[in-house]
This record gives C-alpha cells, sequence and structure tokens, in this order.
C-alpha cells in the first residue's frame, strides 16, 4: 500500500531533505525513523527537496510498504524515532495514482525577514536579516513583473537540475507585520535558489538600491549574474505543495501560525 | 557613569540568565561580551532572573563603568562577541537612580502553548505542547480569579527567593492565534516558577479536569501541591520590565513581533 505523510522541520541542523551520505539530512532520519517504526527498509520520495537550513511546514511524502500500521501509529509511532525538530503532523492511506512530487499542481514557500538595526536572537536561524528599511510599495511594483509564466533563468542556481528555466510564479505578496516581513511564493514549481535570490533582488528594490522596474529588466536578461546574490536560508520555509481535491492531502499543519 | 541594555535571548541552551560556575548561563555570556569589548570587567544587574530554557524579549540590565564607548557601540560591539542566540538590542545611558530590578514598576511574561495531537518540530523548544483541546472561556473564567493583590504560595516553587508571596497580578490575558494559545501576564513581580504553575492549572481546567472555579480554591488554600504541576520552560518569554517613563527605558524589541 502507498503512505503519505505531512513532515514539519526546522532545518537549522540539517544539510537539507535529500539523503546523503553523511546521514545528516531530514531525508535520512525520517527514513530511518520508518524503518525503526515498521522494522523493514522504507523509501520516501519528497514533494519539495529543501536545502540545508531550510525549514518545512507541511513537507509531503509518500512511500510504498507491505508493513501494515494505523495512520495513528504511521504519525505517533514515526515520531518517537525522529529528533525534538522533526515530527510526522499527519499520515493518509492513499491509492497508487497519487505521488507526492508528480502529483503537485503546485508549491507555496514563505521567506520571512527581519528588518532592523541589530541582528536576531531568539529568531536566530528563522529568520532572514537586514538593518536597512524597505519600501513595501516599491517591492509590490517589483514583484508584480515576476507574476506571471517565464523563463526565471535569472534566479536560477548554477547547480540547478530542472528540465526547463521556465516555471508559472502564481503569486507573490509581500506583507509586513511589526519589524518582519513576509513574501508568500506560489509557482507550479521553483528552480533551485529562485525565491531566495528574488527575496535578495527584492531587497535591493526595497532599500533603494535598485529602482522598481530594475527586476523586470533582470528577469528578461535571463542572466544570473545581473540578479542580487542568494539570501540566507534562514528565512525560508517550504509551507507545502498542493493537490486535487481527489487526493484529500492536507495543504497545511499547526505550524503554519507560528510564522509571523 | 550608568549605561542600561535591552537583550533579547532564545534560552533554550543555556542555564537561565543568573551566572553560575558552569559559565553556561546568558549572564556569563553577556558579561564576557561587555569585558571583552569594554576591556575591563563588566558586571550586570538584571530586571528578572530567567530559570533554564526560559526566553527574553526585552531584558533590561545596567552596569557602571568609567570606560566611554557610544550607544551604539555598546550594542553593536557588544553583540560581535555573544552568541547567534543572544542579542543587545538597545543601549542607553541612564543616571544613577535607575536600577534595572529596583525601579520596575512591573513586569510582563507571555506563555505560548501548542493544541495540537502531535508534538512540535519547528517550534521546538520555543513553545508549549498540550495535545487536549482547551475551552477558551473556561480558562478566562478560571484566570478572573487571579487577577488583583494575593497571596500566591499555591503558584510558589519551593526554591523561590521572594521575600512575600503576595504580589500583584494585573492582568491575565488569554488569547487563541490558529492552533496556539497564548496567556499575557502583568504583575509587579513575579515569584520562582508561577507563570508555569498557573499555566499548568490552567490547562487543566481549559481540559476540563477540573472545573473553573477550582483555581479559586487553589489559590485561597495558599497550598502548592493543590495546582498543577510546572509546566515547560518551553513557552516562556519574558516580555520584559516596565519604568516610569523618565527613565526613557525602551519597553519592546522587534522581537515582541515574532510571538504568535
Amino acid at each position: 500500500m502507498r503512505v503519505a505523510l505531512g513532515i514539519a522541520y526546522r532545518g537549522s541542523a540539517y544539510s537539507g531533505w535529500q539523503s546523503q551520505p553523511s546521514g545528516r539530512t531530514v531525508q535520512d532520519h525520517v527514513e530511518a525513523a520508518l524503518a525503526a517504526f515498521a522494522a523493514v527498509p522504507v523509501s520516501t520520495i519528497c514533494a519539495g527537496r529543501t536545502d540545508a537550513g531550510v525549514h518545512a511546514i507541511n513537507q509531503v511524502v509518500h512511500f510504498d510498504t507491505d508493513v501494515e500500521r494505523s495512520l495513528d501509529g504511521w504519525t505517533r509511532g514515526t515520531n518517537r524515532y525522529l529528533p525534538a525538530d522533526v515530527a510526522v503532523q499527519w499520515s493518509r492511506f492513499v491509492d497508487d495514482r497519487f505521488h507526492s512530487r508528480a502529483s503537485a499542481r503546485g508549491r507555496r514557500y514563505a521567506y520571512v525577514l527581519l528588518e532592523s538595526p541589530v541582528r536576531p536572537a531568539i529568531e536566530n536561524g528563522m529568520a532572514g536579516w537586514t538593518f536597512r528599511s524597505l519600501d513595501g510599495d516599491a517591492m509590490r511594483r517589483a514583484a508584480a513583473a515576476l507574476v506571471g509564466t517565464h523563463d526565471f533563468s535569472a534566479f536560477r542556481a548554477a547547480e540547478c537540475q530542472a528540465n526547463s528555466p521556465v516555471k508559472t510564479l502564481r503569486a507573490l505578496t509581500i506583507e509586513r507585520r511589526g519589524a518582519y516581513w513576509r513574501f508568500d511564493f506560489d509557482a507550479d514549481a521553483f528552480l533551485h535558489h529562485m525565491v531566495r535570490n528574488i527575496v535578495g533582488s527584492l531587497v535591493m528594490v526595497g532599500s533603494g538600491v535598485r529602482n522598481d522596474g530594475w527586476l523586470a529588466e533582470v528577469l528578461a536578461a535571463r542572466d544570473r549574474s545581473l540578479a542580487a546574490p542568494t539570501f540566507a536560508a534562514d528565512g525560508l520555509y517550504f509551507l507545502g505543495p498542493y493537490y486535487d481535491a481527489v487526493h484529500e492531502i492536507p495543504d497545511r499543519t499547526p505550524a503554519l501560525d507560528w510564522l509571523p
């Protein structure tokens, strides 16, 4: 049978999602915990591979197994073997047509950024930081040029393995709560470092280093060297994928309410 | 001259505020950083000693020194020597009548509690957790009995060093944001473990283990053995002290907006 899980994790202590020989990734810990609970090896496929230091609110994975356990077992039983900053939040039995990556209609990310003269402490590792004052309206005008279907090569990391640089950015909203800016991205899929590169460029516009028409020029030039440096992983949250309603996959976990 | 600082820290990695021979406390790190920046020893006095694992949004300290540095220096210069989860947020020169502890008119604490069938991950160490559903109205009715000037012996830790168990609780509010409950306390001063003991008792009322009149009985009996066990330090935030306006001490730092 096929099982889907929703997993939340704080990425600070891990070398990203994808399994590595070091064993210091979230996937390594999740698969070890599943194997400990099921008493057989388990291989997972995820909806979105996150980089080192990036957090997930609702990472969705699926795996096939002959082991029979209750949904409550797959959730709580697995959690007994996971470190304190990783936890399965829900489990569902799904049919074989469901695939955590291939079935996803889209994915959402949020970037949380502290604007303050002084560096973070409480939120260390969980928010990006800029000491510059940001102009939200200028950033929103600049961001509007990115929404739609575009070749996002300008915001693509050199090591990106995507087949095509053309993605559809369905929404990019920018809100402020006190000293924290939140950038919300919704797209069919994302290139490697795409969110962090866009945020870096938006901060250059927001702080007045570039004008609000610059982002459209960078996008059109499709040249990574024109955009801003990649912003820190600290503030990046994979909110999770979304699917056709027929699959009945939860699109959130409680930690969504944790973010500013 | 006398200098006041506002300090934010995530308490998870520390044995509380107060200096210990182990050197693993926030005070030890702050005084070492001040000494490194000022090149002379510095002794601080704080507004409220926090326990192991407890966080601070605006811990206020003061110290006397002959070393002349700018306010920006005391803030940023000191931060260069502090770990990533501790940071001075502001500095002010104050006159000798200001004393971080003795001048405080009151103190505020918040307790953040996740209500979820599954344990936290992202917010591990930064929120308490209950898997029981809580009734906010029942907790608010119970909490009303605690507001005012009372002998809080029922919620006092055995090792508490306060001269008197009589404190004035000016406000205790309970709000919910998504899966997170937030309990806000405002009092002239707090007994050791007072907030965590009250939260534990409120959760017993909210989950229906006790009725909403029980807290008034526990308070009146002044017997610690009647109240609930001490709740986890994870969810406790020292929001900071407040003073007469003449001292011009900031009553917040940006991280106040970080909390749910």
